[in-house]
Formats: structure tokens, C-alpha cells, sequence
């Protein structure tokens, strides 16, 4: 049996931007606990001040690396920053690898930063079920900025860009040409891409490829046009990031005016509202195992078993 | 509209092996037909006889290559055969860039084999919505061997798992050392290592390495232990592919001793029908656009939200 935590108590403290507190409430978050939902109705009133800035990229562009500056750039400016890792790659084994301390090494002692590796590992769906709560939990504890930063393979670049105001897609010079952005699906979720390692041969020709590859894939778009910026930066040395901070501010201030901020909002809250009921419908289901024994020996079709599933449970 | 199909006389004619009846019926799956329930029902009685076999693998390390090797492994014996190949590092952009039978050049014209790439976009969980149903269509037209092919990236590896009868993960000298082989979690999903490229420099020491990880993986393992082979080719020069085949046969009678294969297709056909119903029920949800302005507005926790939809929409 888990202790029950007094969640008032825990968000109180939490708001007071006591670290210890703040991981608490997203430990229960992440661990699923039956608080949750007490633990999100208390944070509810406190939700909604922080931007939730997405960092997502290929193995080996830095994202590690400008996720530290970036929090450095926002620092500079007096913010209060939280960084959410997540790492999608390992749905068996499990968990960062790295403990959060060691990476994040130069904020570690920053009282004004608040870093938490996230394991999806066991979460249905992957990000689309934890990470939304542990973002609330770091609004509700002040940070003006939440980094999300994910491992770019797929999926997880999408729902990124499902919890995020603004998405930074990172590339290095000779990674990211026309062909691979345009494969990965890049172009469509970047709000504003950064050219990392660009002291390297190639940055050029990476950034005008891009750019090239962002004026094509945009003409037919419906709706406001936002043309994602290209910006350099050598992460390692601190260089660039200023910039980047700027670029995102520009994307905010364009949401803001075309009232895109609260449409992306209140997708992202549908769809985690959505997903957080379909989740309970799924636990109403029970078992399957007679009627999937059923499918296996051709007597039914999984149409047909889903059908009876559902009149059996949900009723109608 | 999309035209009604005969399903009925379809089903006949992909059982008597026309190409495009399969087509067909494939492309129906992948449209998300309303039909595809009617489609299910006619296939079901014809269902149950294909082996499945997965086959995954980092971008790199030769899957298609591999795939048509192994294809013609299968035609050696005279089996039937149906290749699935399911690239979800797309979501946005969709599909597979390469046609069909331009990457499966060999079996092109071979009236014994069928081919397929399927693009996941759109497909809500990816693999696990049209990829059982395609299975079933190449099941029922009497193949009796179908693989799986998919990109190696994360999440896409554990859904081979689940459609899988046996699944092969590919490796490569010198992209499969051990950590990688560990972080991946495919040591955890293996039923048969094949290391292609062995010609190359250091093929015997990531055998040795993995061979090792596989001593320590599945120690602890209870229930009863298959030690997954680890088989040694040169897909482009079809070097030890019949070696594959031995190994995959090995282990489905291994399965077939230890009443596992019922097992596995009853957890996959179990989660096919939970996936359908989820399905099924959050059609019925309809618009949750007004709850989530509540939650973007912190007026309303999203836990809440996800309760008001339920007992507003499915009662209770």
C-alpha cells in the first residue's frame, strides 16, 4: 500500500518552489498513483502561466547540451525554468540512463531550476500520459519556462509538438539535408529550427537547404502563416542561444496575435482529457482472453469481439 | 462516397491468390473502410494459419535486403509468402518513399509472393490499427508465411512484438555492442539475433557480446526460457539465410512444445480487440472542445474533465 500524501500540503510547498515537494508531486504523477487526480484538481487553479517550449532532434545534435544553454539563456533574463527529459527509446529497459545531476551538471544548484529526467516506460501511450501532469506540476510551482526535451525518433516528435507552445527542432551540419527533415516529418512540427554544431563544415548549406525545404513545404498551408526561423548555434560554447530565445519569443508573440497560443492549448487539453478517459474506459474492459481465444480460433473477428466487449461493459 | 464493395466475392477471390483482390482488401484495411468490420467477419473463418514473423532492426543494418533474402529462404520451400513492410518513421509526411516492387525488385513478378508497404499515417497507435487486419488478409489468401518488416526505432519494436509469432532483430557489426543492444530493449524482444554485414570486421565480437548479454538478460527470466540463436549473414550475397529459416523453425516448435504460440496470438488478438473498442468508444466521445477550454483556463483539472465526458456520453 503507497502512503496517502497529503496533496494540499504538497502543492503549498511546491508553489513555494520547495524542490523536494516539486518532486513528490511529479513522482506521484509519474508513478501513476491513485492521488493523481487530487493531486491535478489542486494544481488546476495554479496552471497555465508557464511556456512549454519542446526540444526535440536527432541522437547526436546536442540536445543535452542546448537544453543546458537554453536554460542558461533564460536564466540570464531572471526566468524561472523547468526542464522535463524524456527518453522514449527504451520502452523495455527503461529510464534515463544518465542520472538528471550528472547531465544537467552547471544547474544543478540553481534554486531557480528544476530538472527531472521522465522514464515512459509503462505509460500507455508514451508522453501523452505523464508528462502533461508533470508539466502542471512545474506551471504550478512558478517556472515561466518548461523545457520538454525528447530523443527525435518518430512518435515522440509528434507528441512533442502536442504539449508544447513551441517547438524547437534541432540539426547538425550534414544530419539534417532536405531529404531527411522532409522524411522525418520535421518541417510540418518545427515552430523554430536550430542549426546546432554550427562551427562545423556543412551549416551553411544545412541552413539554406532548410530554408529552401521550409518555403516549399508551407505554400499551401491554410490558416496564418508562421515561417519558422533558422538559427546557428555551437551549444558547447554557449553561442547562438540568445538568439534562439529570441526566435521563440517571436513565435510566441505571432501566437498570441493570431490567438494561436489558446487554440494549441486547448487541443493539447483535449487530447489529454481524451486520453485520460479512454485510459478508464480500458480499465472498465476487464478481461478479453475468452473472446480473444475466440479470434485466434477464427470463430469471430475482432470487430465483432470489440462490439460484444462493449456491450458487455459500457452497455447499449 | 466510396463505392460499396462486394466483400464477399473479394474474400473468394484473394482465397484463390489473385494479387488484386489482396490489393484490395489491403487497401480497404488501410483506408479505414466502413466496410473493414464486414471484411473482418468474411476473413475470420480463414484466419490462423500463417506463421508471422517479425523483423526489425536499426535503419543501416540491411532489413529490406534482408527481407528479400529471406523471402527467397521461404520460396526454396515452397512456402507462400506475404511481406508487410511498415514504415512508421513518418507520421506526418506518410508512407513509404520507395515503391513496392522497386524495393522488392526480385520477388516482383513471383506469383507465390505478395508484397505490401503499408504507411501508418493517420492510423491511431500506429501498427497495431491496420497492420493485424492486413495480416489477416494475407492469412486468409493463403500465405503461409508473412513478415513484418519495420523500421527499428523504439515503440515501432515493441509492436512487432505484438504482431509476431517470432521476431528477428537484425543487427550489424559494430552498430549491435552490447549498451546499444541493451538501451534498445532488444535483447527483451528477440526470438532470433541475426547479425548480417558478417563479413565485415568485428561480426564475431558482437556475437560474442551479445551471445553474453543474452546469458545475463535472461537469468531471471521465469516461466519456460528460450535462448534466442544468433545467426551470422550476408543478406546481399544470400549467405546464411537458410540458417535464419532453420532458426525461426526451431523456434516455433519450441513454442508449439510449450503451448506459447496459442499464448502470444492470444495476447495479440487480446489487444486487437481492446485497440478496436477504444476505438469504437472514443468515436462516441465526440467534441471535447468545451471541457478543454475549462482546463486551459484552470477552471477544471483535466482528470475531472475526463469523468464529465464519460458519464455524459457513455452513462454511469
Amino acid at each position: 500500500m503507497a502512503r496517502t500524501v497529503d496533496v494540499a500540503e504538497l502543492v503549498a510547498r511546491a508553489r513555494e518552489g520547495q524542490p523536494r515537494a516539486v518532486a513528490r508531486l511529479i513522482s506521484l504523477v509519474e508513478d501513476g498513483s491513485p492521488q493523481l487526480p487530487e493531486v491535478a484538481a489542486a494544481l488546476a487553479p495554479f496552471t497555465g502561466h508557464a511556456k512549454v517550449i519542446g526540444l526535440t532532434g536527432a541522437p547526436g545534435v546536442g540536445k543535452s547540451t542546448s537544453t543546458n544553454a537554453l536554460v542558461a539563456a533564460f536564466r540570464r533574463q531572471g526566468k524561472r525554468v523547468g526542464v522535463l527529459a524524456v527518453d522514449p527509446s527504451s520502452p523495455f529497459s527503461g529510464g534515463a540512463l544518465l542520472g538528471d545531476r550528472v547531465r544537467m551538471g552547471d544547474h544543478a544548484t540553481d534554486p531557480g531550476v528544476f530538472i527531472r529526467s521522465m522514464a515512459t516506460r509503462g505509460h500507455l501511450g508514451g508522453l501523452s500520459w505523464a508528462t502533461p501532469q508533470a508539466l502542471r506540476v512545474l506551471d504550478a510551482a512558478g517556472c515561466d519556462v518548461v523545457l520538454v526535451e525528447t530523443v527525435g525518433v518518430g512518435q515522440s516528435e509528434v507528441e512533442v509538438v502536442s504539449l508544447a507552445d513551441t517547438t524547437i527542432v534541432l540539426l547538425a551540419p550534414g544530419m539534417g539535408d532536405g531529404i531527411q527533415a522532409a522524411k522525418a516529418g520535421i518541417l510540418e512540427i518545427a515552430d523554430v529550427f536550430v542549426i546546432n554544431k554550427a562551427d562545423r563544415d556543412g551549416a551553411d548549406v544545412t541552413a539554406r537547404d532548410l530554408k529552401y525545404m521550409i518555403s516549399l513545404g508551407r505554400r499551401d498551408r491554410e490558416g496564418p502563416l508562421w515561417r519558422p526561423p533558422v538559427v546557428k548555434t555551437v551549444a558547447a560554447r554557449n553561442e547562438g542561444l540568445d538568439e534562439v530565445v529570441e526566435a521563440i519569443e517571436g513565435h510566441q508573440r505571432w501566437m498570441a496575435e493570431h490567438g494561436e497560443l489558446e487554440e494549441r492549448r486547448i487541443r493539447r487539453a483535449a487530447a489529454e482529457i481524451e486520453a485520460i478517459a479512454v485510459e478508464r474506459v480500458r480499465v472498465r474492459f476487464g478481461q478479453t482472453d475468452q473472446l480473444a481465444k475466440r479470434v485466434v480460433a477464427g470463430e469471430l473477428d475482432p470487430f465483432s469481439a470489440a462490439e460484444q466487449l462493449i456491450s458487455a461493459n459500457l452497455g447499449k
